[in-house]
Parts: structure tokens; C-alpha cells; sequence
């Protein structure tokens, strides 16, 4: 085969030489190391700048929101998976992380996803393109994404994290956006809806400059924290045997129908 | 089946009431949330309290010092899983973060290890005890993880974490500890060897209270930021198809032995 | 907490007793091991039945055609996953088949539910939904799976799986609107387009049974078998670094925009 | 940067051309589909050659007997991550893959590999190969892999897998040494240990000529099958939310020592 001209890679994400680490632009010795927090780590990955005080304390809260609510789905499946493969720390952490999909951590990513994309469709007031935004999915049969919740009329986390957004005067138009929503959506239902969390960081999120499709990012960082936890409590005080007991005697199984 | 008991499964992660969510002993909303960064939020996950200043500084720095370089391979892998799976995200992350075990992330919890159990085997100074650890893995046929290094006689990361925790007044005894076995192993080899980030992040974190175990925790999460800020960089200027172009030009494929 | 009756979970996949292992209402050791092979197993996990023969052909040809082609990205990424992370193999397969998504496993199952759900909203011969499908996805803007190939005009696993189908006198109602489908879309584009594996395989499948949710299992098992003799070779015949190498060296860093 | 050389890539797996595709050294379309089926491939895949009719079976026989067993600590993880990312059917299956390391699936490649390797250090008949190897385990402390069940003196499966292997006539050197070993076992510790699944498939697959590092890929091909069912099982019946209902209300939450 003769030689052909070898594809280029562009990235902006990294790049070593013999004596430096750059990172984002940035020199990871001298510019990052002691100088930002973990949060503007991530900020700076997908943004491509480092946040302002304001912006790092919103994210900050909104990870560690969403890190830990005890035996949750994909907490379970890390300590199953610890228990089959106690030498890969990482696989049970990397199986718990597979949950993180679009029933629990993607709809954050959807509410931005219409604050930054589908609201451009629409003109007018917030309340007006709120109206529309609430009109298209109704059309459409499809659910607002981070209005609702089974058993609590307000989330605190929300409230928090509306409150921290107010108290250290960030940017807001993307949450007051979704608050219309959240209005609009809740005089259409005539009843309340709970705006949880799930709106709020995608709200807040957008706020700050995360691109929608980023978004999904915080509740990774915030779950493989919260799974790293769990992880290690299995190795200390195990107790996939005891949940896996528990499923087994719990399941009646019967024969396929036709079988 | 007559019933029998159920078996209880413990834990002191977290838990939800109706009105509270609580972490680790302390109240989500109003203890953590807007109190704690994320850093503070693994610190708690893993060790049950919260880290005091140094402690989160130097935990910061090291998630900073690991969780970029660059077009490494778990980022590779991560990049060509979005290419065939663009709909799961997660999934692009876990497929990385698969790849941060024995070789590049698991040795940082072997340095620890090595710190906080293996050193109780032996008695006498940090010079004593790091001369008979050397001998161990010597006699083993063993390399000590954190030593060494292909290109660099000095480790700038670890010169940065070595000074900050010096700065910062920060307990020390693990560190110093290492640093004997380095002094021991360079003498023993008769040439230098890198006191690499390795070496840096699990005695550091050794000092700060973090166990063994968990000390690979660190790698993970700066790993999972990394990951994420180059799948949501291949979501928007794609490379995986030059990268399997590249690796079809490079490969030479022979049939198989006595096929 | 007063006690609260435990929720039951139902299954019809297996059970074991002292004595007996159940798979699928066979007695596993008596009446299938022995009697029936891997592909046969897939069969009747997802459908709760035994294939006849000309089904178990069918799909171990499927099977075959579709689990090794070299260097594909999946492999790559398991490739990358064990030079990391060598003392996990499932960790190496698990990364791999994470990659198994939307673009290339993913389309088989939508062929599949094209042919086993969305034709069912239409009426009237074979040629006469195709006509409807293709104008639906026309009109949607959406290209029918399964359809075209950027260098071949036949894809000969697909002649091979169709000449099997009628040499073996197999139904292929499914497989005879796909091919419809397939003459209406040329005529409509006015060129050939490749009927390719994947029109195949999702046609095939839905044949012989298989639910268009479970078709990609096909592709599941396919990719998993190839993988392990990826992560095989790896192990005797590394190739990572030279991979890594190779991107290392043909990336090109730039700082990002605005940093 | 001047050009360097290339690192080549070098691999006997499968490559393509712009007319066919070779797997292993055969032609695709023309050798293999229609031919072998799906554990063929795989044999293939780790060994270089087709199986034989007797290697066939017995590969066949022993993915069929790790397949399927119900609700098992992976087929949960699998069953709770498509509860949370419902897009991705890989996704599914890999977490609960990754479950497969080393207490369930790993152990045949121990057994396989005291077989194959550990076995070489020794001297004379296989029972007295068998004393050594006993005695070698005694001394370091640890347990010899595949002997023992907590309920069963016999395992129905390895007495079904050793009659297929006397009855198709196969070579048994391999599996005459672990019959031997157990011998040595039982006399040592003075009762009966089961000869479990475990010690007859990493006999079994060893006489077939499976290096024992690629062992674990048998467990790898069955459990891939035995999830698949269990996702889409789960699609259709889904048991998460009662899974994650019975942890939650078994759980019992305490706050960390000394938080």
C-alpha cells in the first residue's frame, strides 16, 4: 500500500510535552494545581474556561445534591458487581455509572436542552415562550422533563439551590425561563407540580454556561463520587449476599407461557 | 415457603425520610449544599468526615494532577464508545473510566497500601522501615509502584503536592515515609528514579486519612471529570473515525499459526 | 416501621431448587445441556422456546456473520481497556460492548421493529406498505436502517443469510417487505442502494421470532465472542501502546477558543 | 515534529478488503456463515482452528450450563441499570458483565490455569502431580479453585460434562489431573468436596485446548446470553422498582462512627 496521508486528530482538551502538562490552555503545574477546586476542573473541561466564584459555588451544590441518597438502583448494582469482581474497583463504580441514563441523570440534560435549544424556536416574553414550550409538548404528548415528584410538593434541593443562585446574584435567565415553565405547566394541570431538582440543575447549569449536552456531565461526577462510597462501605460491611437473598426469596418464577 | 426473616442490610452512606435526606450523618440541604465542594463531598463518602482546609487543598490538588493529559488510552476508548453509541453518554464514560485499573490508577492505592499496612509489618525509624520494605519487594522480584519514570527525572506534579502539603503545615509522617523508601530504592538501584505522582498521590492521601482502598477513589473521579470533558469534545469535533482509520492503516493482519 | 408486605418480583428466566436448576421450564442438565448449543440458549431466553433447526441455522449464521472484522473501534476500545486495567478481562469486553449502540448493533433491532411494528399501521400487499414506510421516513427525514454502504453495492453476508433462508424453506414474510422496502427506497432515490447486514439480520430475526427489542441481542453475543478473541490476542500480542502512539502522534493540541 | 515511523499494529484476528472478509484465515461468507456455529466462532476466535465434533459439543455443553441460573447478583445489576438508562441495552448488559471477574467466572481459569501451567512444575503421575499441587495450596494458605458447594455433594452439571466427555471419547488428560487433585483434596481434608462446575469446565475447556486465559471467555459467551434474556425480560416484566422497594425497606441506616 502506498503511503497515504495519515488523518489528523484536533483536540483543545490536553497535550504533554517533555516539560509540560497543558491542560485546557492552561499550565497544570503552575495555573491549576492549588489554585482551583475539582468543580473548575470539570467547568474548565467543558467549557473551556474557569469559573467565576459564583458559578463554582452553584456547581459545587449542585454536585453534591445529587452524589448521595443511599440504596438507590445503580448503588445496588455497584455492590452486585463488587461482589462478583472484588478486583476491579472500577468496574463496579463503571456498572453503577451505567445507570446513570436517561431516567435519572439525562433529564437534566433535557431541561437545558430546552432552555438553550427549544426555546429558540420561540419569541416573546419568558411567560410567553413558556406558554409555547408548555403548548409543543402537550402537542406532542410528552412530559416536561424536572416538573413533578410522587411524594414531595416542594424539593428543598431546588429551593436551595434557587436560593444560593438569588443570595450570590448569578445570572438567571435560564432558570427564570423554567420557572415559567414551571408555572405555565402547573395552571394547565390546574394542580401544582414540584419543580425538583432535576429542573433546577438543569436550570442553573444552563445558567452558568454549560452546554445542555454537558449538563448530564454534573450528576456523573456527582454519582461516580457517590458510588466510590458505596463501593467502599461493600468492602468493609458487605452486603450484596444479604440483597441478593432478599431478590431471591422475594421472586416467584414460573415457565414461560407456551414453553 | 414459610416465611423466614429477612435479612438486614446496613449502612451509613445515607438515607430519605419524607422530609429530610441525610449524607453521611449530616443534612444534605443544610449542611452540605452550599457549604462543601465536591471534594469535601468524596472526603466525607470515604472517610465519614468532613476534610479540614489542608485536607481539601491537597485533595483538590491531587484530583487536578490526574484528571487530564491529554489523548490518553482510556480517552481513546471512551471516544470510539460515543462514536458507536452516541446515545448513552454514560456509557462512553464507563468505558474509560473501565481502563483506570492495575496499571495507571490501581498503583496509587498499592503506595498506600504499602504505607498504611505493609509498614506495620516492620519496626525502627522511617529509614529502617523503608530499607527492610525495599528488601521485601527486592527479594519478591517486585518493582515498587510510584518509582520511576520513562522520560522525566522529576516529577513536576509531585514537586507541586509535596510543596503545598509542606506550606500547609499538613501532617506528614506517610510522605515522609515514602520519601525514605525512595531515598532507599534509589541507593539500593544506584541511579535515580522519579518520585512520581504516583508515589505523591497515595502518600498524600495516606496523610490525610484516606484508607488504602480508596485512595484509587481519587484517580476516579479526577478520571471521570477528564472523560467527560473529552466524550462532550467528541460530541462536538469528532476524531473516532480518524483514530480506527489510523489504527486499519497501521495494522498488518497474518493469518493465525497453523490455521 | 410496621412491616409492610414485601413487593413480589416475577420471573420466568430460570430458578434453582436442592436439586433441580430450571432454564426457561426445562430441566437444565437433562434437557438441554448436550442437547442444545449457545445459539439454541439465546433462542430460548428471549423467546421461551427451542428454535427448530432451520431457526438455529439461521441465527448462528447471523451470529457468525456479524462478530469479527478486525480493527473496529469497539475492539480498539477493549484493546486500550486491558492495557489499563489487565487484571480485569470482563472490564476489556464490557467497554467494548459499550460501544455497541445506536450506529452499529443498535440499527438491527430498528429494521426489526419497522417490519414488526411499524408495518402493522399500514395496509395492502407487501409492495404496497413498503411504499408507505418509505414515504413516511421521507417525510420525516429519516433514513430507513439497513439500507446502503459507502464502497459495496452487495453486502455478500446479506446474500449469503437471504440464499440460506430459501434453501432452507424458512418463513420470510418480514424478510420479503424488507426487501420491498429496500426496491422501494431505490426506486425513490433512484439509485442502488445496498441491501446490507444489517437489513439482514433485522429482517432474518424477525422471522425466525425474535422480538425487535431483542434482535440487537444478536449483534450482544456476536460482538462478545469477537471481543474475547480481541482481548486474547491483546494479551499475547499487545498492540495498545502502539495504538496509543499512533494517536499521540497524529493529534494535534490547540487551546481552546476564548481560554 | 519530522515524521517518525509508524508503530505498526499487528493482529491475526480478521481483516477486510474491498471484496471480503477473512475471520481467523478463513473466508467469512464462503467458510464460516452457514458452516459453524456461534462456539465454533468463539473456539476459533482463542485458539486459531475449528473445533471438532467432540470439542463442539463439550464447548457448547458448558456455555449452556453457566448461562442461565435466575436471579443472580449480575442478572440484578443488569435488571436496575436498564431501569435507569432504558436507551441502552449494552449498557445493561455490561454491568451486569462486569460482575463476571473473579468469583464466579474467573475461577475456571485458575482451575485451567494449575492445569496448564502450575501443573508444569511438577513431576510424575497425575496423582502424584496431584499431592504436590495439594500440598502446594495447603502451604501458601489457599484454596484449591472449583472444589466445594455450601448445599451440593454433587453438581449435576460436572457429572453431565464428564459423561459427554467419556462418551464422545475426547482427550482427558487435563481433566484426569483435576479428578486427581480433588482426590488429593478430599483425602487431605478428610471429607467429600464437591466437584463443582467451576473445576469441570476449566478441566474440560483445557483438554479442548483452550489456553486458560481465555477460559474465562466461555463464562464471558454464556453469562452475555443469560443477560441479554434478563434485559429484555425485564423490559417486558420489569422488577427494578420492586428490587430497589425491597433493599430500601431492608435497609437499616446509621450515622458513621464518630461523624
Amino acid at each position: 500500500m502506498s503511503p497515504r496521508p495519515q488523518p489528523r486528530i484536533e483536540t483543545s482538551m490536553g497535550t504533554l510535552t517533555v516539560d509540560t502538562i497543558t491542560v485546557r490552555g492552561r499550565n497544570l503545574v503552575d495555573d491549576l494545581m492549588g489554585n482551583i477546586d475539582a468543580a473548575s476542573l470539570f467547568f474548565l473541561e467543558v467549557t473551556g474556561r474557569l469559573p467565576e466564584e459564583a458559578e463554582n459555588k452553584l456547581l459545587n451544590a449542585m454536585i453534591v445534591a445529587i452524589a448521595e441518597h443511599g440504596m438507590m438502583p445503580s448503588v445496588i448494582a455497584a455492590r452486585l458487581t463488587i461482589f462478583g469482581a472484588p478486583e476491579s474497583f472500577q468496574g463496579a463504580v463503571a456498572s453503577g455509572l451505567l445507570g446513570a441514563g436517561d431516567v435519572f441523570v439525562g433529564p437534566t440534560s433535557n431541561v437545558a436542552r430546552i432552555l438553550q435549544v427549544e426555546a429558540a424556536e420561540f419569541e416573546g416574553s419568558p411567560a410567553e415562550k413558556a406558554e409555547k414550550i408548555v403548548d409543543k409538548y402537550q402537542q406532542q404528548g410528552r412530559r416536561i422533563p424536572g416538573l413533578g415528584h410522587p411524594h414531595h410538593p416542594v424539593d428543598p434541593r431546588s429551593e436551595k439551590l434557587l436560593a444560593m443562585q438569588r443570595e450570590l446574584g448569578a445570572p438567571r435567565a435560564h432558570t427564570d425561563l423554567m420557572l415559567a415553565i414551571h408555572k405555565a405547566a402547573c395552571d394547565r394541570r390546574g394542580k401544582h407540580l414540584t419543580f425538583n431538582a432535576v429542573a433546577a440543575v438543569g436550570a442553573i447549569a444552563s445558567d452558568i454556561g454549560i452546554d445542555w449536552r454537558a449538563v448530564r456531565g454534573i450528576g456523573l461526577v456527582a454519582r461516580t463520587i457517590g458510588l466510590i462510597g458505596h463501593v467502599f462501605e461493600e468492602l468493609n460491611r458487605p452486603s450484596a449476599q444479604a440483597i441478593w437473598n432478599l431478590v431471591e426469596e422475594n421472586s416467584d418464577y414460573s415457565d414461560p407461557q407456551g414453553a
